[in-house]
C-alpha cells in the first residue's frame, strides 16, 4: 500500500455503483464494482452494503455519493437516474447494514468536488467550482476547505443556472439552463439540428448519422470542423455559466470533469474567453484558473471516501 | 445607550458618507454624514477620517464599506460611482490616518449582508444571501456564519448572474445579466419603451412623462395597472436570478433590499413564484424563503460597524 487507508468510497451512478478502499492521499487501494439494480431502493442497498463488505476493511468509515437529492440527513430525496430511490433513508439503513459504521452519503458530483479539491484539480487551494459536463450538467462547490451542501442539501446544482431564460428545454422541466446549452446531450441535439438543417458539410462524419454528444467529442478530435464548432459553442454556453458564478462566487479555481471533457481545450478555450468576457471588473480582477479534473471517472468514489474519514466531511450548510 | 457599542461603521455611497456608532445588537447609537468628494481619492479618505474622528469613540474598530471592487488587502481597485478611486489602498490609508486603529474594507452590499445577517432578515439563521435592487443590484453572500470575499473580493456580484445571455445590454458592457432585467434602471428604461410602442394606457400616469424606476414604483403603490406590470416583470427577473442562486447555494434565506423593494409585495411575490418554479426538484426540497431587508438604508452602515467588531469580519475566501 501506497498510503494509509482513510476510508472506503462508494460511488452510485445510474447503471455501476463502483466503491474502493481510499487512501488518505487519494490513492485507490482496492476496488469492487457492480451493476446498479436501480428500479429497487431494498436491492440498492444490499449491493452497497455487499461492495463495502467485500472490500474487507471493517474499521473503515464508509462515504456514498449518490446521483440524486441528498439532503443533510442522508436522505435521497429523488434520484433522475435510479427510480426506485424515493425518500430513501440511505445513510440510516446503510448504517443498520454496517454494524452502526460511520456513514456519510452526499450527492455524487458533491463527492467528486471533494475528491478534486482533496487530491486533484484544487489541491493546491482553498477551495473550487466543479462542473462536471457529461449526459447533464452537475457539480459541487467547496468554500473555505468545507463542502457546501446547502440548507436543505440542494447546494451545487450548477447545471440549473438559468443563463438562457426562455431558450431550450432542460430535462429538468425548465428552459435555458446551463445543461440545456452545454451538456453532452444538448450536443448531441444540436448536432443532429444542424444536420437536418444542413448546416453540416456532407464530408463531416456527424453528416451520415444521428449524431450522439460523444460523436461528436469523437469527430471534434479527429479534426472535423462542424464538430469542432459544435463543442465551441457548448463551450461558449460553459463560459456564460462560469462567468455568472465567478461574479457570485469568485472562487480560487474552475474544475472541469464529466464524459464531454474528453474534448480537452476544445471545450475549455471558448469557455474561458466566454467567461472572462462576462467577469465584472475583468480589467482590474484576477481571472479564476479554469482546469480540467485531475481524477477523472474516480473523483466520485476518491471525495466520498475521503468525505467520510474526515472532519470536514460535517456539512456545510 | 441601548446596547454596548462594537464599532464604527462607515458607508461610503457616490453622493454620501454615512458613518455610525454601532452597538453590538446593531442599533445605531451615534450618526455623522457627509458629502463625497467622489472624484479625489485624498479628499474621500480625508473625509472618512473626519467622521470617524467625529464619532468620538478612539477605543472602536472602523468598518468600511465602499461601493466597488475591494480586494483582500482592502485596497478599492474601481469604484463605477467613484471614479477618484482606481488601486486605492484605502485600508493602508485610513489606519495610518486613525493611529493604527483596526480598520476593516468591504465591498458596500457585501457589508449589508453581514448586517441583515447579525441582526436583520437573517438574524434567526446561519447564513443568507442579500440582493439590493437599486439603480444596480448588488448583493453579498454568508455562508456558514463567514461573510463570502471570494479568491480576489469579487463576490457577492449577483446582479451580474447572466439569466438572459444576449439580452439587454447591462451598465458593466455585458448582455443579458440580471440587472438589466431587475434593477430600477432597467424598470425606468422598459417603462420608457412601453410608452413609446404605446403599451401603455394613456390614463397611466406613466403615459405623460418619461418615467424614471422609481416613477413606476410610485405609480404601482398607488394602484396603476401599467406599473404593476413593470414591476411584476421585473419581479419575474429577479425570481430567475433566485432560481440560480438557489440551485447552486440553497441558502436558508433570501432578503431583497434597495430602493425598488419600497415596491414590497408587487416586486417579492412574483419573484417568488417565478423562482419556485426554477428550483431543481422542487417537489421535494425546502424552498429558501425571499424576505424583505429588515434594516433597509442602514444595512451597509451597521453591516460595516459590526464586520470591524467581529471575527467573522476576516474574510472568507
Amino acid at each position: 500500500m501506497t498510503s494509509a487507508a482513510a476510508g472506503i468510497g462508494v460511488d452510485v451512478g445510474g447503471t455501476k455503483i463502483a466503491a474502493g478502499v481510499v487512501g488518505a492521499d487519494g490513492a485507490v487501494l482496492a476496488r469492487v464494482r457492480r451493476d446498479t439494480p436501480a428500479g429497487d431502493a431494498d436491492a440498492i442497498a444490499r449491493t452497497i452494503g455487499e461492495v463495502v463488505t467485500a472490500l474487507d476493511a471493517p474499521a473503515l468509515p464508509v462515504g456514498v455519493g449518490a446521483a440524486g437529492h441528498v439532503d443533510l440527513d442522508g436522505v435521497v430525496r429523488t434520484s433522475p437516474n435510479l427510480p426506485g430511490w424515493s425518500h430513501e433513508p440511505l445513510r440510516e439503513r446503510l448504517q443498520a447494514q454496517l454494524d452502526q459504521r460511520r456513514v456519510v452519503v452526499a450527492n455524487d458530483a458533491d463527492a467528486a468536488a471533494w475528491g478534486e479539491y482533496r487530491c486533484g484539480g484544487a489541491a493546491d487551494v482553498d477551495g473550487l467550482v466543479l462542473l462536471t459536463v457529461g449526459t447533464g450538467v452537475g457539480g459541487g462547490v467547496v468554500i473555505g476547505d468545507r463542502l457546501l451542501r446547502g440548507a436543505d442539501g440542494g447546494a451545487g446544482e450548477v447545471g440549473h443556472l438559468i443563463v438562457d431564460e426562455g431558450g431550450p428545454r432542460c430535462a429538468c422541466g425548465n428552459l435555458g439552463c446551463l445543461e440545456a446549452h452545454a451538456s453532452g446531450t444538448a450536443i448531441g441535439r444540436k448536432a443532429r439540428e444542424a444536420v437536418a438543417q444542413g448546416r453540416v458539410r456532407p464530408a463531416s462524419p456527424l453528416a451520415s448519422q444521428a449524431p450522439a454528444g460523444a460523436d461528436v467529442t469523437h469527430a471534434a478530435l479527429h479534426g472535423d470542423p462542424d464538430a469542432r464548432d459544435l463543442l465551441a459553442e457548448a463551450g461558449r454556453w460553459l463560459g456564460v455559466g462560469l462567468g455568472a458564478l465567478g461574479n457570485v462566487l469568485d472562487p480560487p479555481v474552475f474544475v472541469i470533469g464529466g464524459g464531454v471533457m474528453a474534448a480537452g481545450e476544445l471545450l475549455l478555450a471558448p469557455a474561458r474567453a466566454a467567461m472572462v468576457e462576462r467577469l465584472l471588473g475583468r480589467e482590474t480582477r484576477a481571472v479564476p484558473p479554469v482546469r480540467p479534473s485531475a481524477l477523472g471517472g474516480d473523483a466520485g468514489l476518491i471525495g466520498a471516501g475521503l468525505l467520510a474519514a474526515e472532519p470536514a466531511g460535517q456539512p456545510q450548510r
